[in-house]
């Protein structure tokens, strides 16, 4: 059977309260399959099942946030203690701080004394840093340590830690000395101490570090996990190269909608709701509305021209309109090249005067495509002001469209808050001025 | 010393040709590191630092096709076999792919017989399948090794492997039976038997699966790696979670610049031509200028009804962003879902319900306030004219932004090509054609 006809035939033994068939195929099943199957039943009869499964807190780890707090809800105090006792530090740490105070206050007595205190640490770390992301479930060794001391450590430690692929040496202040890679250990002489197996001052970040950052740190170095210090540079913490690349997809996707104008998104998009939705969205509309009176005020500027050459509205929204597609081109370029660290500010000049023949060429191309249309509609006067026109609104567009991520950047924004409306908007309203001021020239030597 | 001075000394002491005291910094450093700065300086200038570093071919991987094929053109034939010969299986099939007829014919004599088939072999799968992916440096064992023979075969397959923290346990005919993980390995009894402590029926995918499905797969699973067998479920590779990651963050720049209206883009911003940037962007923008025809069109058709209320013009560019602009949020919203799975087709008649109240909000939101500047500039005819012509844009302009890209999506089309300027262009049809209609009913009653 593969994982999806597993699936099925979970769901229908669940379904049935038949939890002993439901129990044998678990057995078959990985916990982020199990926890989708969780998510879609009722918080009691998930309960049933999960209180069977030994590794029961993997599972609930896998959970969204708003089907944990559902679940724990329904669940006793006691059990809710032992449970999330046994999840991952940084999965429990998230689940924590959505607790209410009743709830927090309730359940931190019910903990062990070091988890209350890591629960505590771990979450008083604000969110978008490396250590609201990182995990305490590390392994540590000694320097002194040989390489049989090193495994038996390693063995001891591994019900705990997230992984022993990579275990960090640490000095008697747990100052970050040097990384062991399990390959490295199994490779190496049982004799061999740490101090001379270990890759010295390893790879890591600042426990403060912006999340982003330590994803592409990650994704550069290739590593299975990044060791996190505090401002002494001991270690903290550790993250692991499955939640750096969950922060690489949120970060993308956090991208993606500012560039179309949407406010961050949380959360699944088959699950949030209208007001949600309408919050979102509502300001930047509402906001580029106002923007485009100024595209209304070069009209009204320019009125007796149109009233005199009906025609020129004829190609009003084209010329506006080619602009703005070719200015938020040059800001999707941008905006994604300073996200990904190709591009960086410095570079700001130089591919500014590439842009601009860029958009020469571009103009050109679309001055000679619109002034046959213009030849066709009017005559050879509407002809040459929109080729003219076309190439000044689309050299503006784009240099716009370049300039503004690089503006925002320097200013402290998000470079993709350049959405395509605010560029389009934006181009719009110098596309109006330009056309009409050539047409206004041209039509009054005529 | 960080990273960054490091670098800086390395590079001083190349460009002053100080190949020792280059070197001595060369220790300290990672490939990748070492690899920017080579891609900095002269093919002759790298090549001298190179032949003097042992794990050259490891550096010479981190670099970009196109250095490495500049490299490559300034190597000796027999180095440059050897070179290839020491590389990630999966690196060199991709160097081996860029190479031209000739270049292919003078290297393949050089190498060995199993490097020459495995290159061959590798480079036979097309671009974006997981075969084009994967690497063929993984580790296997077989199901009756017991631990302390699986851990000296690792031993013997750790210098070729890419990764031993995942071996695969396969049978005679190299059918993958189960994984096996270093983790478990050497917390194992010595004489437990590879059958009975691997995880059998692994997750894994086919040599002809989607780049993106298998990036997909290891963030759900967190894996590693993940094994990818051929038709006869015989392993033939793996990926490494690193791969995946590079996978998930090209793909969302492809569908980033797609969404902004620009073609696939491949290679660094700010190395890539004038010709290239011309080439990716010059067709929306064209086309868009045919569609704007049929917004001119529109205008066309109206054309007395403008001339008699000149008014009218002021507020067009505004309601046929509006309508644009509420589309290409929805779009925004609805290629991401579909991209991470959040979304899939047969979500679409249940989030168009949704979606069409949250853009009656909208649309009510912004007929308030358009409504109040038409009365300042007009009169309460053309307030209500406004606010009635904005809810219309508004919904039709989400209707269309959220439908369009499952159309593109049931249509075989990447749904990311509904992109914001293809959004506007549509959107701004219907709206004026909407606003104008509408300005038409009611301005001859009056």
């Amino acid at each position: 059977m593969d994982h999806q006809e597993l699936a099925l035939v979970l769901g229908n033994a669940i379904e049935q309260q038949d939890f002993d068939s439901a129990l044998e195929q678990v057995k078959g099943m990985r916990p982020v399959d199990i926890a989708d199957i969780l998510a879609e039943i009722s918080p009691a009869l998930a309960w049933r099942l999960l209180d069977k499964i030994p590794d029961r807190a993997g599972i609930f780890s896998y959970l969204d946030i708003d089907v944990q707090m559902e679940l724990a809800r329904e669940y006793p105090r006691g059990n809710l203690a032992r449970l999330i006792g046994e999840m991952p530090s940084d999965e429990r740490a998230d689940l924590y701080k959505q607790l209410d105070q009743e709830q927090k206050d309730a359940l931190l007595p019910a903990l062990a004394q070091a988890e209350r205190e890591n629960i505590r640490k771990l979450a008083s770390y604000s969110e978008g840093t490396a250590g609201a992301l990182m995990t305490s479930d590390y392994a540590t060794l000694d320097g002194n340590m040989n390489v049989h001391e090193a495994l038996a450590a390693l063995r001891r430690e591994a019900p705990d830690a997230e992984t022993i692929y990579h275990a960090y040496v640490i000095d008697a202040q747990r100052k970050l000395v040097g990384v062991v890679s399990l390959r490295a250990l199994i490779l190496a002489a049982p004799g061999t101490l740490m101090h001379s197996l270990m890759i010295s001052n390893p790879i890591h970040s600042q426990v403060n570090d912006d999340q982003e950052d330590v994803a592409k740190t990650i994704a550069r170095y290739d590593l299975i996990a990044l060791p996190i210090v505090d401002e002494n540079g001991a270690i903290v913490g550790i993250v692991t190269h499955d939640d750096a690349m969950d922060v690489m997809s949120e970060e993308a996707t956090d991208d993606f909608h500012k560039s179309g104008g949407v406010s961050t998104m949380i959360g699944n998009m088959k699950d949030v709701s209208i007001r949600v939705l309408y919050k979102k969205r509502v300001f930047w509309l509402v906001l580029l509305v106002f923007g485009n009176l100024f595209s209304g005020a070069g009209i009204a500027h320019f009125e007796d021209v149109i009233a005199a050459n009906i025609v020129l509205v004829f190609f009003l929204p084209l010329l506006v309109d080619s602009g703005g597609n070719a200015g938020s081109q040059s800001a999707t370029l941008m905006v994604r090249a300073l996200a990904t660290g190709e591009v960086v500010m410095r570079d700001w000049f130089s591919l500014l005067g590439r842009e601009a023949l860029v958009a020469l060429c571009l103009g050109g191309t679309m001055a000679v495509a619109i002034s046959l249309v213009g030849y066709w509609r009017g005559d050879t006067t509407v002809a040459i002001i929109l080729a003219m026109s076309m190439m000044c609104v689309v050299l503006i567009g784009c240099v716009i469209g370049m300039s503004l991520p690089f503006i925002l950047n320097k200013m402290g924004f998000d470079p993709a808050s350049a959405s395509a409306p605010l560029i389009t908007s934006v181009c719009d309203a110098s596309g109006v001025v330009i056309y009409l001021f050539i047409a206004s020239q041209f039509l009054s030597l005529t």
